[in-house]
């Protein structure tokens, strides 16, 4: 990981033709029938397994067609040590392929607490003066809620590694606006948030124009995208909600700069879950998904001017 | 489990005194050495293993005094899968020791996998129709910013365990301010969140008053946390910042209610980290540290009122 976060997003998003980023959030019951079998009376640590062996086949699929995964840690997590395991499993063999990992755990806590996610999930962590890589992730998902003394463990541990960090601004849920939502000083606390990210992300731009701290801004709010996009214009965007929760192509076209960078479209249920359990061909299913989101988002976005 | 978060918490306090909460934040260089020898060379697997001993003998310590311990996620996701099942076995110690657990790992996501989060720390994941504990926490930390809908799952696990949430609205740090005192219709963000936090409290009161939701409000702001007390009095604040972070028993004592009740006290690093490292009395000192401790709250703070 020798180069700037945003630039070697954005090789890998040139290389491929596109941004789609694949969410690997998987749920026991929507895994393909013959990869539970075998597993489901070993309890969590057998759930692990299966998620593992699910995982690592997704990544065989998608990775000819993708640039990044976006692992969900809670599923993982869901499973006990066993999944965390795995977990680690799926990002190094995702590595190893040449994909781009964001890790999906949305931490965060006060700074002297917050080293220790940002280093597991970076720089590795220390122990007797030796640095053990725990995540090694090349982006991370982070809560901003604490303000930036808490936010700043992660932007020293991901300037480290060359990762980048995920900064939630404008979450995809329905109730999102609870808080987000809440004005102040004439503009709604997202908005605040999102002029942080800003700030932080013009701190160290790569040469792409874009900088290492990235905004989380769901598709489900299509016209606060395209907002946030022209006022934090150097951020890129990491957008849920694409398909399963209702977001649309069209939906998201303002996430992108005109060259097609400066977005990356999540997509999980839509296409890791969109095959029925016993559907025997549900490896050629998945293909199908990626190949269709792509296409799609290559003619209703300005992702179809990336050249693959 | 068998009864109303709040009223065995209650029954906690009373049955020791005090409402004193032992922070579980291992860290390397801060354990005895003795506890470290023979771990160093074992990378992240001997760090787990030793913030597993020290862990598991800060409880022997403590459980005779103390009502409750708040295992810190982060220092032992840092240990990666190890250090997870480390944290298995100190929760399930402390469980059996009969002390009340608080999971500090500020989780939050959208509902679907927030699901996933609080199935964890409370009812247990199903595999197959079979639920399978995970980590069975008394409590969990959670984080605001995603609204209601994504803090829904966790008041539906924790309802079913008899379990409780503490939700982050005032944070010990001090860039706390940055985004939670924004003032938006007259009063600032963390307001807000307190409001929503009595609000869903009062949903599922015990026969003690108190509700089964929480906040998380730092001992650093007293003249916020006097406010809180007034405006959501049913609610249990969980303070941190006691201590080693600079807030005294005189800044927290607004936190409690006249008859004790109503605050759990958190101190980590003042107990657990108050000693060298080479100390061949650390364990003497960590009862002196929970003493003194318990000794100041009940003399300048309501917490004197419990019986004990």
């Amino acid at each position: 990981m020798s180069r700037h976060f945003a630039d070697r997003l954005a090789e890998a998003c040139r290389a491929k033709g596109n941004a789609l980023c694949v969410g690997l959030d998987p749920r026991w019951e929507q895994l393909p029938k013959a990869l539970r079998q075998g597993h489901g009376r070993q309890g969590l640590e057998g759930m692990a397994r299966a998620f593992e062996e699910f995982s690592l086949r997704v990544l065989e699929l998608v990775a000819p067609l993708a640039p990044l995964v976006k692992p969900q840690s809670a599923f993982f997590e869901a499973c006990g040590p066993a999944g965390l395991a795995a977990l680690q499993n799926v990002l190094r063999r995702a590595r190893e392929m040449g994909l781009i990992t964001i890790l999906d755990s949305k931490r965060n806590d006060i700074a002297s607490t917050a080293e220790a996610y940002a280093d597991a999930a970076f720089a590795g962590i220390l122990v007797e003066g030796q640095r053990h890589p725990v995540w090694a992730a090349d982006a991370l998902t982070i809560n901003p809620y604490l303000g930036r003394d808490a936010v700043e463990p992660f932007l020293v541990s991901a300037r480290q590694a060359q990762g980048g960090v995920f900064v939630l601004v404008r979450t995809s849920n329905k109730g999102a606006g609870q808080f987000q939502d809440l004005r102040a000083e004439g503009k709604p606390l997202f908005e605040h948030v999102a002029h942080a990210v800003g700030a932080w992300a013009e701190e160290n731009p790569g040469a792409c124009g874009f900088g290492d701290v990235g905004a989380v801004v769901g598709a489900t709010h299509p016209a606060e995208l395209a907002r946030l996009r022209e006022f934090i214009p150097d951020v890129v965007f990491l957008v849920p909600g694409f398909g399963a929760q209702g977001g649309s192509a069209k939906d998201v076209a303002a996430a992108f700069r005109g060259d097609g960078l400066g977005a990356i479209i999540n997509s999980s249920r839509g296409i890791i879950a969109a095959f029925r359990p016993d559907a025997a061909d549900w490896e050629e299913q998945v293909i199908r998904e990626v190949q269709e989101a792509i296409q799609v988002l290559r003619s209703e976005t300005p992702m179809g001017n990336l050249k693959s």
